[in-house]
């Protein structure tokens, strides 16, 4: 890290859902936040991880209960249901299509915004193991993957730190 | 902003969630802290809109989407669901009498006396373009419309901030 | 609490949720914080307190409501389901299972451990009230039974504070 960067406010959001809206408010927050000269770290952890994942690829998980989580719990940015109103996808789609109408960006596009004004991203290593997901299953967009002890060393330093 | 209240301590609170239990966590801790000194704003985003939502009134949104929508997704501070065992609206009301029976304030109560003890309530601008809202259908004691970088700005200053 | 204890970092943490997920990332953040060396306060609040409650035992509840609430709505660090895919309890048996396979500690493994590293447990007074939940239904190792006033006391002094 630069002495400048060191000297950066930060900004330390655990992103644990994997719900779109969630995530939506989590990067809106994280950008806006890089915007005005914070240093913000995002930490992936348990359904969090779904929005950093690959929509395919990865090693496949070894285990049998591990495959049957695999097929349940399918990852990808443009995959995330909405926490209400998902209604088997058409709330999402609509609400998805409201954005577009409104020339918002969509999460793929905030995810590269974010990476754009510096926005770290960790992917917390014992959700991996708890999910039965492999590191190359994430996208390359995440900077690192670390432990519980990294977020709260951030936070610990934070202006500000949220558990979205 | 006086003088006087730019040196008191800030508390920060993003009520993202629309359902009633995570409305009365909110509101206890943001009244709780405005009585004891700190200066509180809650910024209610997506489902937390709902919050601060007219019963009925305010302009009917112009598309399809928006009016579907807006019929699924009800707004109140009287007509919240439980986040869970809300079970058609059963679980919801025993919890309601419940706290009239011990004589807990109900949560359109906790709004009025937020007010009284000078909490701030910011409606997220974006999230009201996301769920189709128009300004005029919230209550009047909002005091502001306004996007993620207020929210920041004020995290950032914050002693205590959270997303709930 | 000793003049040393005051001069340590604080972290507060509200677990608000009742779901094993959240209680697993509140708990492995809590004791990864309390060994760094922070001084952490966990309030329990909502459903959370079924975290900290007996699996039986405490004084049956009075009203009709109560013993309704309390019967769907059953506690204890061992029967929490998952947010997500809780499948009947397949999913969280499944979860609990890869965990034990990667030698992770359970919650209530990871509940004593935060005990050990001297992590204050406080339960929601409020809360208890609008679940109907008795001071005896809680496990022993909680600290305290208090108000909002004293998360906001220790949030406002803390370097982190989390609602989970």
């Amino acid at each position: 890290m630069s002495e400048d960067q060191a000297k950066k406010d930060k900004a330390a959001i655990v992103l644990f859902s994997g719900e779109l809206d969630k995530a939506l408010a989590a990067f809106n927050i994280a950008t806006t936040a890089a915007a005005m000269g914070m240093d913000v770290t995002i930490f992936f952890t348990f359904w969090g991880l779904n929005v950093i994942r690959k929509e395919s690829g990865g090693t496949p998980p070894a285990g049998w209960m591990e495959r049957m989580l695999g097929l349940l719990n399918r990852g990808g940015a443009n995959r995330l249901p909405l926490s209400k109103f998902h209604m088997l996808g058409l709330g999402t789609w609509m609400m998805k299509k409201l954005m577009r109408q409104r020339r918002m960006p969509a999460l793929p596009e905030m995810i590269q915004l974010a990476k754009q004004l510096g926005v770290r991203f960790v992917a917390c290593t014992t959700s991996l193991g708890v999910i039965g997901l492999s590191e190359d299953s994430l996208i390359p967009e995440v900077d690192a993957v670390a432990g519980a002890a990294t977020f709260v060393g951030e936070a610990r330093e934070a202006k500000m730190s949220l558990f979205i």
